[in-house]
């Protein structure tokens, strides 16, 4: 099962929190990843991969507008996928919450089954998308991991 | 596969519209439906099924708080199945989109799969989900059924 | 009382409705409008504005990505002003309740008071701001400056 | 100038918070402060307010459905005052932010004049409003304080 990761980030926080989507989403068995930057997206990848997870810093309390010109304007096929989100603030309140439920919504309006595992798997819950301060601390890094781990599970085990 | 239908209901538009998303779904082979409300709701129909749609009236621009409080203290296993959601207001922006939005960030928690089709069967669009004026213009009330045929078809095709 | 209207047309119906904001506000004595698009800000105007509205079409459910780069990158200083919002959408369902809202909080980080009358002046009620089905009906219309008035009086009375 | 604080608290960490933002109102010279919960509010004092704070817990996401449901049922007159919100959140993306803006549009609807202060007094930002991990780290409560002082600040210059 593919998994493509998109991704926004200016300071490379965003880059390494991507990274750790991808590590935690291959402990699942049969999963293979690619992390790309929205300036450089693998079209073949991502229209073969089952999920895709989009990360964005926090800019103004929401995603970033390099990433919602990116959404707006791309003509990649994201219909029946799963879509998941991620997000970077630089400190608690920022809004990174707020950031995650714009992109889901506008993941929603592309056709795809928006999913966060929620608290359906006991703690630690992801209530919308993994979120970090900065990159995060380390606690923030291994529910990074977990969350894509979850998420590539229930994929596999659900779907087609 | 079955399809539950779960709405809080005043004045019985929500309830209308309800009885339109089960008409819709139907017309897919194989789907069974059942309406309920939020004071009496099947478990063991809800547990069965792959699909469970929401539907809430518009009050003061966002669900009702009867809605927020039954999905606070439910009890229903929700997780890995699809939610989708309708919602009826009084009148053009009256705040359906934003009820909508909000109910699906609860569905969310909660660990379902979120789904509207949003734009990717063509027109007519169901951004978030079926929104009718009270009970629905004949136009209206053709896009619920659509958008309720849409997601079983979907769901059909692409989960186990 | 000076009050800018700023915002992004590609079709030409948001900024029919802009001017139908102007309209409505300059029913209050006293006060001076400019209509003016995020291409051509006139900022001296603005600064001395004690009101701003901004007005977005509705893309993929939400504000174009247009209206939040300018957002994002314009240094413009908005804080203490009032803070208000339009959106136009093409359908019923299109999200302009959310590009409203997703708007709105974008103004909040600015430091503006943000505010869209609501139920607090009977009907009809504009819970986050007017939206109008592409450039409105004869009663959309008429609500749009029925709300820009509303918030012209209401900021004459109650700021110094 | 009076200053209302109305919160819901379960376990006490909002209530704690709903203290601090007291404290920092009332270093502006002038200003006098009440707590009250949901299940208390002084009629009078608030009605007299020119500020309203209100504090939630993060249930699911978003706002208690309590909160929703006084929102939804009380009868105060807010119209016309200015609103603002501080949450509580078990841990980072929780969604605070999210329960802070659906709270915020609440008051849109009643007719309130929504501030958070954002980023236009400098570091540190509130975007949407106060946020405590539980009862708040010592920088948190900080930011409490801070918050509602330039708040309490501002209205008191620009308000008549």
């Amino acid at each position: 099962m593919k998994i493509a990761i998109i991704y926004h980030s200016e300071t490379g926080n965003t880059e390494k929190v991507a990274k750790l989507v991808a590590k935690g989403a291959e402990k699942v068995e049969g999963v293979n990843t690619k992390c790309m930057t929205i300036d450089d997206v693998d079209t073949g990848f991502v229209e073969e991969a089952k999920v895709v997870f989009f990360g964005t810093p926090t800019y103004a309390g929401t995603y970033s507008w390099q990433m919602k010109k990116w959404l707006d304007t791309c003509k990649l096929k994201l219909a029946g996928k799963v879509g998941c989100v991620f997000a970077t603030e630089n400190y608690l309140g920022g809004g990174a919450d707020n950031a995650e439920l714009a992109l889901l919504s506008q993941l929603l309006v592309k056709g795809m089954f928006v999913y966060s595992v929620g608290g359906s798997k006991g703690q630690p819950y992801t209530h919308f998308g993994a979120v970090c301060i900065k990159d995060g601390t380390a606690e923030q890094k291994e529910r990074v991991e977990l969350f894509a781990e979850r998420v590539a599970d229930s994929v596999n085990k659900l779907f087609k």
